[in-house]
């Protein structure tokens, strides 16, 4: 029997679960997960329902309309394995860590491609048959490389696209089209830390733990709604490159749990903010 | 308005949660909380929800009742602050957070009493104006320390009994009689490290981590039902009496979370495990 | 027999651990502890070293300078246990923390006095036998406060001062008149979240992991050199009160860390940063 | 110039630092990195020297005898990348991580080949131009699979055999054989759960935190010396497969960090213990 996922937003109310969940028993789906959330500030409620059944499937979004929720989010659809993008640069451990779950069918996606700016780890992501394209940034604009970029995302059925260490600043254009759909790997703790050299940065405050951040990325650079956060302790014996070195299991965890969440539709976002059910 | 919690373990089963949130909405209640939780291998519903509201709230159990969801476990109570006891013998530093949030009226409980097997406390309990009992176990059995506890026990009305550091072992008969009140800590991370001397067994299997865990009293040492656990790395140089130093933090830390789950109404024991709705 | 630690820092050189380990020898003492750490950027050598005898102790420092290692730092000092005071506001978390562990003979520091700016506190204080000052800070300016508080303190034989959710911010002149003797806990993972609300700084962002630092007091707000930081996940149905009280556990256990460190005169400041040994 | 290490273990002794760093010097080392670690029960000094320069290297083992400290254990090497042998069953994600970090040259350790008693992951090792050779276990006795894995390690020139989830039990003897050679990575925080379904029986105890344990393998069972541990919290929603997916990264790390530590020569085997400096 198939999976459904139905995920609502809507101003917290009398009656809501109970008004869903009958929409859901009518149309003879049987609940087996089922998650709420009450932001208690702006009083808008959130829930995540996971169904299972061969039910009435097609009109569930229209069912639930009609309950008059003034919902500022409804998502009603089949539970599958997402198709996904990766953005990379220079570095391997991120990228690699995906290519292999990918590989062994241990990822809960499909890697569809791999794009980068650089033709660095080609022969890296061809060992996995999976395509490899390098779009260059040299000697134009950042919008014509975003375009040749856009391009080329065209031509594949993507659901996410994850930046894992790709290193380039996205326009606020392309930040919007692609919104919620852009998922990075930040190689600190956010909000320290933001921008190009963030272990050279905790290196010279002197922090006692460092940390990665995975994140939806939005116009702002490094200040996407944060989906899941990793630290470790500093030895202080480290150097800035034993740093870099020892903070990628740190990057490689917190993007894997964010990939986690938001492949399994768990993940909203609200006020900046995630809510994670 | 009051505060109402409704706690509900059954079989699973189609339909739970729209059927008791219509007994909560026709009794005129507002959920405010709701989670639930489903052991998927013997295929039990769990359900916590917090209401609110001056609903018809003298029935709820009958109604649910009526719903022939043919529950294991069914509770609804008002929200209030609990009662507690607290056991200890030699070692100040749980007791002393304890009694000190207790003055500060920010432990979500009302201590009323101190009972140990030793003196040595006495003072360090008086002082923040709490009554101490000690209940000399020299000379006497188990059997007849217990009943001497039980007597002491008799003239208080506790909801819980919280042995923070009592470093005695209670009974078969003792353990049953309290049954799921009694709240333990352990100053190992178990099931590592039983019984008497955890700290000492640490240091000599040379773990690299060291931890306290919270836990449900049984009939068996060390193998309550647990609530919570707590780590932290061990620092090569320390010897046995700077880790025992050490790990008071963590015993501190662990069992405080232990004891906001279990005010809150939100551990349900299963299998002898803890569900933490 | 007696301890004595000797703490030097000095450019790095060849033989510098065979010759201060010389003196020490040919003056008697034996070496129980021994800890190096070099600055590889700057070629920086530093050296804590505990030894133990009835050795000569009083030319120790002049033998090390005719080593002519170029020393920025050196001290020769009996261990012993310091002498502090305290600067509270509202919280009495961390008050708490140290009163109890001062009135047991744990805290390896020995508590003089509580100073104030608000009444709130002094209750709390007194009953642990420790003398409470109030310094109000109404109607006068910084200076005229700070001038009153440094009257008070001239009273005290101290070796630091411990400002224990002091809530206030220093004027540059007393900074540095108290530097490398004023340790802070500030409730965020600095340099996240500066500055006077940084629970809510920490909801508003929606980070996942909150923390607590100590750190040295300098002339810039919470940008002293870091001794201890300490971290906690977020659960996302915390508000930012419920925030604040399960963050307590972090800055009680972060500043305890970096007073434990202070204390055995493990901590050398470089830098703005620290390294411990 | 060249790197070496001096390993030192020794009864703890009036003089030893000087001693042996006056050798290091009138050889014309320059000490670069330099920890003691003194085991206070047995009195037992531990020192590891690492220096640079093109000193006299030849005699220093015997210099150093000269200096009749009573060694337990003294080693002079020249630092090196060390060869490594694999050793695998069915999953991939240990073995992964390392395959592909020696192909990017980040392991600090050349992988010679992989060895499995099964065939599932030669096409994956192979991928990597890694050796892989299969030595079936079927009907033959662990004796008699034993002495033919060890006709294969006869082949290459090795340092050290990682099982990187083995999943086999060796005889003493094997055990025996390699001292000290062997590292295993266990899916459990040993010493809780040892033995075959580790995460099987943390979730039937309900532990609220797992973890995985690398170790030096000896000849009882998940008994040997522990190098490295990590843990991460339980999510009550998980399945056991949910569980043993999570607990993949905290081992990769845990085997990551003891493999980084012992090709460092960092680490002493001392009262099945490990000293780590």
């Amino acid at each position: 029997m198939k999976e459904y996922v139905l995920l609502i937003a809507c101003p917290d109310q009398i009656g809501i679960i109970n008004k869903t969940t009958s929409v859901l028993l009518k149309s003879e789906f049987n609940i087996i997960e089922n998650k709420e959330y009450v932001d208690k500030e702006s009083k808008t409620f959130f829930m995540r329902t996971l169904v299972v059944g061969d039910g009435i499937k097609n009109n569930i979004e229209k069912k639930i309309q009609k309950l008059k929720l003034n919902e500022h989010f409804l998502l009603w659809k089949e539970k599958k394995t997402p198709n996904i993008l990766i953005m990379a640069s220079d570095e391997y451990h991120c990228l690699g860590d995906l290519l292999v779950r990918n590989q062994q069918k241990d990822l809960n996606a499909n890697v569809l491609s791999v794009i980068s700016q650089k033709d660095t780890l080609r022969q890296f992501t061809e060992q996995f048959n999976i395509p490899f394209h390098q779009i260059s940034s040299k000697e134009i604009s950042r919008e014509e490389h975003e375009n040749k970029i856009n391009q080329v995302l065209e031509n594949y059925n993507y659901d996410y696209i994850v930046t894992a260490k790709y290193m380039r600043i996205f326009t606020k254009k392309f930040s919007e089209l692609h919104k919620n759909k852009l998922i990075n790997i930040h190689h600190s703790f956010l909000p320290s830390f933001k921008g190009y050299d963030p272990y050279e940065q905790a290196f010279n405050r002197g922090v006692k733990i460092i940390g990665a951040t995975s994140h939806f990325i939005n116009e702002n650079l490094d200040e996407g709604p944060i989906i899941s956060q990793k630290i470790l302790p500093v030895n202080q014996e480290w150097s800035i490159d034993e740093m870099k070195k020892q903070g990628r299991q740190a990057e490689i965890s917190a993007l894997n749990e964010a990939l986690d969440l938001v492949f399994n539709d768990r993940v909203f976002v609200f006020k900046n903010k995630t809510i994670i059910l």
